[in-house]
């Protein structure tokens, strides 16, 4: 069992022996850590031995000057000069917060970055100023276009953290697959199928192995199969894709690089790094902000008073389970899997650093 | 079967009849018609009936006055004061993107509207403008939240439409459930199952039944199960409603009222009529418009070289059957359901017009 406070201290010296400011290293830090209190450990600090390694492999940049390459009242361009992808992300939101103040909202793509974490992280940076926040970032490819058989598109995953009133914010934070490549290592290893709909092999054939990514295969968009509309999750992947990396003059669809310093950069390029787009909408440029929140706390408190389906007792809003993990995380401290305390430890053994559990 | 021409000076006319003017009558006429050209027949002239009826229950305002009710550079809210749904929308695409040319992008909300057709068409207003275009509505609820049983959400489709530079522009227009409701109306036609994945019934357990609805059931949200991720269904459609209901003070969720003449009207109100959102992006607010459409250009041509899975020939683009459709209808004219063209006799009886096929 780890604090956060003690997490988030090793994170960022870890970050800051690499390279980074202390500011800088504290920026992500805080991204890594939020991953983990909001139990999306698969974000959490397990990411943190990938980026080490790809610094050691020089593949990434400690010293970025991250930049506006071009805008407009209400819109930007950055560029992330290579660097780990959330320090161009917290940037980015700030712009189009910024925008936003100004002309009503503010919408910024980036290119030339790299994984930035969980996206719900900058949406949310948006409810403070009683903004609507939006992002969502490409990724390597997994995901399999409808009716292909190949890679092409990353889980390119999208948020959207909507301010209430009295209630807790609505916050859609989700992957444009069924689910997370994560579900098909565990399964892997407990030697268990995958459900249909998840995953195709090398042929396009629908399968329940977990291994299939390795074999040649791919996962499927949100949909699963045709059938169940997976045209639709094809669909939202691929705007994903368009607007952080075809707009941002990044890399898009199969050309996104990899994040694992073991996979060798790939012979062709579309773009630089990864890319992001994100939003920032003032609510008062639609509405006044009371009005907005007190609609917004009746939308929530009508979803929830909802008769739950048979076995189940209650209807959930997005935002909620999050939201509880997070509770629970600062009560009772953050748990992390073995590999990811002796990645921690090869970190820490290479740095000079320590790493210990709570008592 | 009927050719364009004729089916749009019938639609044209038949709105005139209602007390629309020519040109709001021709507008409108353009989206229904839009619909029977792009093959989504479930929003064409079949939708016609239903707006007559709801104009001889005086539930559809044919002399709206459509205003901007606030406005800041980027972003505008609009009042559709009641009228078919069309009408506003396509005002309201208008004044997005006469935003984004100033500062960059146009955000429209939209209350007090009802029923626009295809989200598509507003979508592609924006591509002549070198912009991306966006488009969302609710609608009447269908679609029951993760968990719950009851129907609190629309089918709520969202649309966006991308210029490229020598390919045809990438047009996603779907909606926020694994199909539309029309595929039940078919299967019960037929005597035939739906696949489990598309309905719940009224305690919210799994079904095939294709008259779940009218048994109390409900729609299942995109993923259809949380197995296979339909909180991320959930979550898009629940973004959809807060945008464009909770966010412009039109009804929200259950509260959105039916569009069909013999339902009641609700009890309760959340705001006014149905709510819709727009967003227009210039292009060039980002890169300039010759890259960028090179670059989506290659992603289109990258997507489309992708393998097929076994069993299919070819990777389609969004937007890809509908064009296709389009240009077989073109050529051979528009086929209308028995049921359709005995409606568009009956408003041709109403209104003193004639209402035949071609020869």
């Amino acid at each position: 069992m780890y604090s956060y406070s003690y997490l988030f201290e090793f994170t960022s010296l870890a970050l800051q022996k690499m390279g980074f400011t202390e500011d800088n290293a504290a920026q992500c830090a805080r991204v890594f850590l939020a991953a983990e209190r909001r139990g999306i450990s698969t974000h959490g600090v397990i990411r943190l031995a990938d980026y080490y390694k790809l610094w050691e492999a020089g593949r990434i940049n400690v010293t970025p000057d991250i930049r506006v390459v071009h805008e407009t009242p209400g819109t930007a361009l950055m560029d992330g000069d290579g660097t780990i992808g959330m320090l161009p992300a917290i940037m980015a939101m700030g712009v189009a917060i910024s925008k936003a103040r100004t002309v009503g909202t503010g919408w910024v793509a980036v290119r030339n970055s790299s994984n930035f974490g969980i996206a719900g992280y900058y949406a949310m940076m948006a409810l403070e100023h009683d903004m609507i926040g939006f992002a969502c970032t490409n990724a390597s490819p997994l995901v399999a276009p409808t009716f292909s058989a190949v890679p092409m598109l990353g889980t390119n995953p999208m948020a959207m953290a909507i301010p209430a009133g009295q209630q807790p914010p609505f916050v859609a934070d989700f992957a444009t697959t069924p689910v997370t490549r994560g579900k098909f290592t565990i399964a892997a290893k407990k030697g268990e199928k995958i459900a249909f709909g998840y995953a195709q092999d090398v042929a396009g054939k629908p399968t329940d192995d977990p291994t299939a990514i390795e074999r040649g295969g791919s996962m499927l968009p949100l949909g699963g199969d045709r059938e169940h509309g997976s045209h639709k999750g094809y669909c939202l992947g691929a705007m994903v894709d368009i607007l952080a990396a075809v707009l941002s003059g990044a890399n898009f669809g199969p050309f996104v690089p990899p994040m694992m310093s073991y996979l060798p950069l790939l012979d062709q390029k579309s773009g630089e790094g990864w890319g992001h787009f994100f939003g920032a909408m003032r609510v008062d440029a639609f509405m006044p902000v009371g009005e907005f929140k007190t609609r917004m706390d009746r939308w929530i408190e009508t979803m929830r008073a909802s008769r739950p389906a048979e076995g189940h007792d209650r209807v959930l809003i997005p935002g909620d389970p999050e939201r509880e993990y997070e509770q629970r995380t600062e009560r009772e401290g953050i748990t992390l899997l073995p590999q990811v305390v002796a990645d921690m430890e090869m970190i820490a053994r290479k740095s000079g650093m320590k790493f210990e559990a709570l008592p």
